[in-house]
Order: C-alpha cells, then sequence, then structure tokens
C-alpha cells in the first residue's frame, strides 16, 4: 500500500516550524509496513489543497492531512476537504457534548467557534480527539483512503495512536512488520557501528533490518523482520537482542518505549531507596527529567539547584577553599556537592553535575563542554569527566542522560 | 517569484531524519521575498526525482533540490539532473584540485568515487562547496532555474549562503516579504481570536496576512505583507503591532526570535536583580528554562526542587501547620514557599509553584491540574491559581510558562 503525506500550513514553508508531524507519521506508517512515498507540505489555500487532493489521490491509496482544523479563520482545512468530497457540515452530538466537557473541565467559557468544530462532514467518519477540540476525519472515494489530522502534534499523535492504527489494523491495510528498538546511551553511532559491526552483518544475512537512530546522547538501534512467520520472527530478533547485550551491556538502557529516568526510577523503587540532586551546569534539567515520570515522588526528594558558588556552601556544605583551589568544575567539588545532597536530603543516592555548558565562560584549562558528573551513594562517592561539544542544549542533555546512566549502572552493582 | 523545494532521502520518508533542511531553506528565501509554495520529500529513486522536476518546473521558477550527492551508489541525484538537462559530465579541473586539497588537508586518502565528484555537467553553473566534496548546481532552461545541494545541512547552508543568495540578489530575483511574529501567553487561540476580532478583520482588509501558531502555553500571531513600498508596508505593520498591544497588553511577552525566559532575563538585568526558584510540581523545570539562557548565572542564585514536605519545611522554612492544615498545593503554602525562597537565596525575586500535576494524585477538592503559582518581590507575594488539563507534561510545561509571565508583570509594573 503506497501512502502520501500532506502537511498543511504557510509556517512550514517559511521556516517557522520544523515538519515533525511528517516525519512522526511517515515513522509509524513505516513500522506498520505501509510505505509513505512522498511528503508535500504546502499553503493554507484552497485551491492548493484541492490540487494536492487530486495529485496525490491519483497515485497513492492513503493520503494523510495534517493542519488547518483550528476553530480560527485561517483554518481552512474543513471547508476545503467538504468542497472535494461534496459534503455537508451537519452538527454532531457526540463531538459537541466532547467540546463542552472540555470546556466545562476547565472552567473556560465555549465561544461560537468552538461549537463550529461540532459542524461535520456528513459522508466521513469522526475519528474522535481525545486531547483538543478538533476531530480527526476518515475519507473514503474511488478506493482511496483520506484522513485529515489536527497539526498540533500532540492531539494528531492521540488520533493516530488511539484510532487510525487500530482502523488501518481492523482492515487489514497493514503488513506484518516486527520492530524492537534497544536503546543506548554513552557512545557515539559512528564507535557503535565499528564495535557491532560483525553482529549487524550477521543480522542482516538472516533477513532483518537495522536502524541507527541517533540523538543527542542517545543512539537508538532498531531491528525490523517483515514476514508472517510471527513467532519465529520474534524469536530471532530476540536471538539479535541477546547477543547485542552480551556485546555492549553497559550502553543499553532500555527497549522500545523505555525512558532513562523512568528505568533508574524503576531501580530506586526496587531497591525502596531515595534520590536527591545538586545541579549547577544542568541547571534543572536533570529534576526536570525525573520529576517528568508519574509517581516520581516516592523516591525523589528533591534538587538544589546550586547556579551560584554561595549556594553550593550555604545549601551543600563545599569547602569553599576547595572552591578556590579547584574551581567550581573540578572532581573535588562535585563530589562534595553530591555527598553535600545525601546528607542535607537524608537520601541513600544522589547526583551532582558542574561544568561550562557555554558556549561562553570556557577557559584554556576547562574549555566549554567540560563537565563534572558525581554519583554518592550515602557516602561512597563516585565521579567521571565528559568532554562536549560547544552546543549548551546539547550540552545540558548529554549531561543529564550521562549522569542518569551512571547512577543505573552504579544502581545494578 | 515562485519557488519549490525538493528534499531527496528515504531517511526523511521514514522519519529517520527531521527535515531541517528545507525549513532552513525556506526561512531564508521568505526573507528574500522569493515565496515558497511547496515543499516535497521524495525517494531516493530516478523516476520519481524526473517526475518531481517536471512537475516543479511547470509550476514555479525556481527549484532547489538537497541531498542524493554524495559519493555512494545510492546518491543519484547528478545523475539524473544529467538526463533530465541532456548534460555530458565533464572533469572540473577545478573542482578535482579542491578536492584533492580537502582530502590532504585531512590526512585521509582520496578514493576513486571522491574523484568522480569532480566529474560535473556541462550545461550548468558550478556553485563552490568550500566545506564540502560535493558542488552545487545551477541550470536554467525555460525560465525556470533548477538549484542543486547536497543534503549535509553545514555544507548545504555554506553554498546557499555564499553562493546562491549573492546570485539571486545579482539577477534581481528577489523582492520584498515583511514578516513580524507576536508572541502571546497565558490566552488559549481561540479566546485570543474572539479578542481580536476587529483588529484581524482590519488587518486583512488592508492587504496583510495573519497566522495563529498555537503550541503549549503559547500562541505566536504572524503578520505577512507582500508588496515593494517597504517602509510603508514596515510601518503598517507596526501600526498593527502597536494597536494588538493595546488590545492584550499583558499577553504579549515578545516578537519573532523572543524566548520568555530570555525576556525575563533581560528585564531582571535591566533592574540590576536577582531571582530564586522554588518548585514543587513544575519539578526543576523552570530552573531548566531559566538556565537553558547563556549567561543566567549573572541574575538567577538557584532553585530549590521541593518534591516533598520535609524539603518544604527543612529548606524554604514552610510551617508545618499550613501544610497539615491546607495542603501542598494551596496559596497559603506557595506564598510561603516564595518568601522562604528570596529569604534562604538573599534573592529579589522569587517563584514558587505547587500543584497536581497528573496523571495521577488528584482529589475531589483539588483535581489533577490544580496549580498554585507565587511571586515574591523580598516579602511582598503575589499568587495566582491555574486549572488545567491532566498530562503531565503540558501541565509542568504551561505552570512554568504562566509563571514566568506573571514575574514579568510583576518585573514591569
Amino acid at each position: 500500500m503506497k501512502a502520501e503525506l500532506i502537511t498543511i500550513g504557510d509556517e512550514l514553508l517559511i521556516g517557522q516550524t520544523v515538519d515533525t508531524n511528517a516525519s512522526w507519521i511517515g515513522e509509524q506508517l513505516n513500522q506498520l509496513g505501509i510505505d509513505v512515498s512522498q511528503i508535500s507540505s504546502i499553503r493554507d489555500d484552497r485551491q492548493h489543497i484541492l490540487d494536492s487532493l487530486e495529485l496525490t489521490s491519483s497515485r497513492s491509496q492513503l493520503v494523510i492531512l495534517t493542519g488547518g482544523l483550528g476553530p480560527t479563520n485561517d483554518d481552512i482545512t474543513k471547508k476545503t476537504l467538504c468542497e472535494y468530497f461534496n459534503s455537508t457540515l451537519i452538527l454532531n452530538e457526540d463531538v459537541l457534548e466532547k467540546i463542552t466537557a472540555y470546556f466545562q473541565s476547565r472552567d473556560l467559557e465555549m465561544l461560537e467557534v468552538n461549537k463550529d468544530q461540532a459542524m461535520l462532514p456528513n459522508n466521513c467518519a469522526i475519528l474522535d480527539n481525545s486531547r483538543g477540540t478538533a476531530s480527526g476525519m476518515w475519507f473514503e472515494k474511488n478506493e482511496v483512503i483520506v484522513i485529515s489530522l489536527p497539526g498540533v502534534p500532540y492531539e494528531m499523535k492521540g488520533i493516530f495512536s488511539d484510532v487510525i492504527i487500530p482502523k488501518l489494523k481492523e482492515k487489514n491495510l497493514v503488513s506484518n512488520v516486527l520492530n524492537k528498538t534497544i536503546k543506548t546511551q554513552g557512545i557515539g553511532e559512528s564507535f557503535l557501528a565499528e564495535i557491532i559491526k560483525d553482529w549487524e552483518h550477521e543480522l542482516i544475512e538472516n533477513g532483518l533490518k537495522l536502524a541507527y537512530l541517533p540523538s543527542p546522547g542517545i543512539v537508538k538501534l532498531r531491528i525490523t523482520a517483515f514476514g508472517n512467520r510471527e513467532n519465529e520472527l520474534r524469536n530471532l530478533i530476540e536471538k539479535y537482542v541477546l547477543k547485542l547485550l552480551a556485546l555492549i551491556p553497559d550502553y543499553i538502557y532500555g527497549y522500545d518505549k523505555d525512558k532513562l529516568e523512568q528505568v533508574v526510577g524503576e531501580l530506586l523503587s526496587k531497591k525502596n531507596a531515595s534520590l536527591s540532586l545538586a545541579e549547577s551546569c544542568t541547571g534543572g534539567n536533570l529534576a526536570h527529567m525525573i520529576t517528568s515520570v508519574s509517581g516520581s515522588s516516592s523516591y525523589f526528594k528533591g534538587s538544589i539547584v546550586a547556579y551560584s558558588n554561595t549556594v553550593k556552601t550555604d545549601f551543600l556544605s563545599v569547602d569553599s577553599q576547595l572552591l578556590i583551589k579547584h574551581g567550581a568544575v573540578s572532581k573535588q567539588v562535585v563530589e562534595q556537592m553530591a555527598i553535600g545532597a545525601n546528607l542535607r536530603f537524608g537520601t541513600d543516592y544522589s547526583i551532582a553535575t558542574s561544568g561550562v555548558a557555554g558556549p561562553n565562560g570556557g577557559t584554556e584549562d576547562k574549555p566549554v563542554g567540560t563537565v563534572w558528573i558525581a554519583i554518592a551513594a550515602d557516602e561512597k562517592v563516585y565521579s567521571k569527566k565528559l568532554t562536549l561539544g560547544d552546543n549548551r542544549e546539547r550540552n545540558i542533555l548529554i549531561s543529564s542522560l550521562s549522569a542518569l546512566n551512571l547512577l543505573r549502572l552504579k544502581l545494578l552493582e
């Protein structure tokens, strides 16, 4: 089955928004064994939408549109779809009820434009949007399926996962594809490729596919198998996962939907252990990652974001002489910060970070990207130096991930 | 002048790579007043490339392709362009010399496939790539310009900035588009649309365009003007910006590339004032946003992420009786947290947050999404209640943005 995506919005064409929706849907469809042959980003323009619908429907069996379903006047997708499919807009009572409930639960007044979102075409299936007020629409005409989704990524992903994937499966439009993603932290893509090249070679010879999916601090490996012998394929994938685990045990922190912060949380819960933080260069990001996990309050007590030296001495009992002698970005100071956090919060484990996040503030001795991380278990402490690049955002992210993986390894010891 | 972009590569279609090239080129062309009407991402496939060239050349005067110019076999763009333009490949001595120097300077061995990169079409202008080995190509046929660029963003950007922009200007192909983006926080898209509808109507009647760009907690409004009377248009846009500012003064925090955390940082710097935080439900995200700004250490002292009640009493001097009587998510406690932060950190301003981020932990009295934020200036304190949804990530983000905007308003008083 051949699919095309149409993403609608001037903001995509003038570089104001990077089109992450197309990329996300492309990945989902690929995992369902549906072949995406083209992505077209087009204007919020009636004629352009009509022309694109005509053209894509002539060469593909599935067309997915995103964007232009909001309540305001510049959102013209619904109107244009009605024109293309000769639809009449009718009030959908179920949707109106949900929109009303949505506004009531947020103590917000409902406006006429919001009510208009319950006016939907009479000749399509309505796809429930549990995360917002713009419904998805599923049209079928001349054996081509045309699906329209809102452009807000959070809402689009909800409808896609909750409604579209089950519907595509129900209609037998997906082929049998098995995927397993292995998540690694602490090794770059090319080094990883070098270490696992024999493993990769064997895997490909056995008919499996491998993709490297790198992002800052993390490289995901996705193994894909196609075919109908589901159990056999699943066993084959598992065999290669185990072989890989033997090759690079310290780098693998999880699989598929696992997140490093959640894996660490589960290990802490299992040990009935508590955690605190002392963050300098990560500036609260580590606390943010840990508390992004629902239920983290059962093991996470708190963090001191110590952005000035006086905070390091006052709140974390770092020796001011050490700060003068070695500077804040040093093994000595980061270790005292970690020990100080455990003492002050009364926790079993702590993580401390101190570094030059950049882009400014580097010295010859400690260039931008120099980061120290420490893990303390009670009063025992272990530290590690990272040498990163000059991008502030990346340095903060990679430092946070490295610290979490270090804690994970300590928790497994 | 109408332009289209064609980005070539299977990795774009299966979600392995987000297409940042298209977004970057779109922004550049928009600033040159060249209207990008469509972006098409297509496969590394000869027929698909030929069909796309045919179609885009029939409806646009400028077509820019990226990708598929590497030295390996799956890079077929150059071959396909030769077929489309009836070109012959000839050795370009200048380019060969540069490629040879490129390898020598990096102490790398030069392979036959690298030499092949100096074989270039005889009927196009060669665009010098100072950052790599794949040259750009500029074809002209039937009054349509077709430009081919490598897919590596760093190389593509180099050729675009150094060669293409000057060439487009030299040929008088650039015209005038003006954009201004107004950024708002604290009001939903539909409420905003309701308040500003007369303003919007008048703006459109005066030949300007308006787009709503919503993301969690933020709605951006983009005004666009087309034409050659640049000063006149700039003044017209400014007139409408001022009118909007009068309509919704509290919601507008900045323009174009402004970020709320950076606007707040500038206001603090101007006042020579310092900031600390006491975060419960935002769990470090507020500190993370503030410290994402380079140079924030000059006004930001630190944060206590107080995830347990004992941390609130021990570190922030919150009265334990208040915690028992009103609970952690209350006006009384959040105000004491803010005052406690200022006292403990010795800062001029502080922000405190306490709420039920969800998805669990709600009660009938305090359902998921109930959030209190407080701003203290020395010992004066101001607090506000938010009623949000049930998505943890969004609640944390919207709480953080709301707190920053509240601080911004206090700093402006």
